[in-house]
């Protein structure tokens, strides 16, 4: 079954101990898509400025997403400028620039609001809202956000967790949004808000999932060379979300598969800048690693 | 096969958000032997003032331990106060009174020299390399520091390396240690000092485990109400290195099997203060919780 992706795509300036790259196509939509483009049919909603090069909307095509949904308005493309140092764990933001972002509407044709699985990447949960309205019969939905709404829209976001199936958070928002230290106290009281399912990102330190039926905690796959991790969350939620749409269920092994799926296509994103790696990826990449990862015995 | 272990018997004082305790039974040697004993005959090489309750002494017999290498010296017994705050992932050392443990010789039988397992908790380098020196045939030497002796005694830890078989360290020691900040190049870079194998604890995100042969990386167990960490990274290695010397050989298999079993002793070690809850421990406890955990479906 196929997916619809709400989200972000962007021009990102980055710097890494490993070089600095200008405006590359980024965003949060982008790196899902080039995650979960490999399990399923993926449905772009996004809009970007007219400044947006065209060879970027002929990659996308390029990689089998559907981008009827990808609006070109008048304006700038949303830019995010920033900067990762030492253990490359957290990101230093240095500039955003809104462009479109600040008047984005998301449009979808009638088929793509029969869809049943929609992913709603990181923006404002007013947006993440109003996408998730027009959807006519959501089955699996999951919802990504980031400090900036847990600080702004803390009430937005809460009420829209009601709808959700699956929360995706790192370790910092989850603590942040729910008050608890504790990894654990977080995830169980993200649960208390309404999503069946909490998803925390730990960065190179793995995964952790909780649902009222099982936790399950699985560590990332370890990554020598960590070149740019921007969008490796984004990269996760693709690979996870893109298989349990594939599978069209949900049991526990398949919500394990899923997990490592996701921790496999992260840990290609991080390799290089940008979509560099996750672009050139094939299903039987993903395979290859997912079979390293199960056994315990990584190289 | 049995096992030596040199360390600190200690008197802790600690706060966490849930109480105050003085002067409990601590140290790195008491808690790793608490997990080591449910593998395996622990001799337990340590020091300890006059001003030592005699109840901790019958405390550690009765617990199984062969303490006859357990120095009582003219003296005051090494104490360490210490407070968790927030996520109660790291210690801040209040104070730190060595006492005995500045004069510390170790003295084993001969008996206990010909023992093959060994394990170096953590204490000065310049008495953990005394010891080993007298230790006759080791076959399995592990090894565990802490950032004051890496800071202090970097020349001799590193000289001590060299006749080690598996160094034990935190996260942070072995950025520190290694100076890199990629926590598999750091790694690597321990091993190139000389162990063999190296095992870093990430507390709340696991350990990893960094070979030629392979790597391997374990979640830790999740707790949700984290009572007291202090030992838990000791608690971790008496589980770990207590099932290497009952297994008396090593293969990737028995490892996962030990670094498993070390994560559940330790995620006991957390639920209360001091050795309250690992004391208390039976191998079916952690045999039950290592099925749990085996399976990741973890409640």
């Amino acid at each position: 079954m196929s997916i619809v992706v709400l989200g972000t795509v962007a021009l990102d300036s980055v710097r890494t101990p490993f070089g600095k790259r200008n405006e590359l196509l980024g965003g949060s939509a982008a790196h899902f898509s080039m995650a979960a483009r490999l399990f399923t049919q993926v449905h772009l909603v996004a809009i970007v400025g007219n400044d947006f090069p065209l060879e970027h909307v002929s990659f996308l095509k390029r990689k089998g997403l559907d981008i009827s949904s990808l609006i070109v308005d008048q304006g700038k493309t949303f830019r995010w400028q920033g900067e990762y140092r030492g253990d490359l764990n957290t990101a230093l933001t240095l500039n955003t620039e809104l462009g479109v972002l600040s008047v984005f509407k998301p449009r979808i044709s009638q088929e793509q609001g029969m869809i049943k699985n929609i992913f709603l990447a990181n923006v404002d949960p007013d947006i993440q809202g109003y996408l998730l309205r027009k959807m006519r019969s959501p089955q699996l939905v999951g919802l990504d956000s980031m400090n900036y709404w847990i600080d702004n829209k803390r009430k937005e976001l809460i009420k829209l967790l009601k709808h959700i199936d699956i929360y995706v958070a790192n370790d910092q928002e989850a603590r942040s949004l729910s008050g608890e230290n504790n990894i654990i106290k977080a995830a169980k009281a993200l649960k208390g808000y309404g999503a069946r399912m909490v998803l925390i990102k730990k960065g190179e330190n793995g995964v952790l999932f909780y649902s009222d039926k099982f936790i399950f905690s699985l560590p990332a796959y370890p990554v020598e060379k960590v070149i740019d991790p921007t969008g490796a969350g984004d990269t996760f939620a693709g690979g996870f979300m893109g298989y349990l749409a594939r599978a069209g269920k949900i049991s526990p092994l398949i919500l394990k598969k899923a997990l490592a799926y996701g921790t496999v296509a992260a840990s290609f994103n991080i390799e290089d800048f940008g979509l560099n790696r996750t672009s050139r990826l094939k299903p039987q990449d993903l395979r290859r690693r997912l079979e390293k990862f199960k056994g315990g015995f990584l190289f």
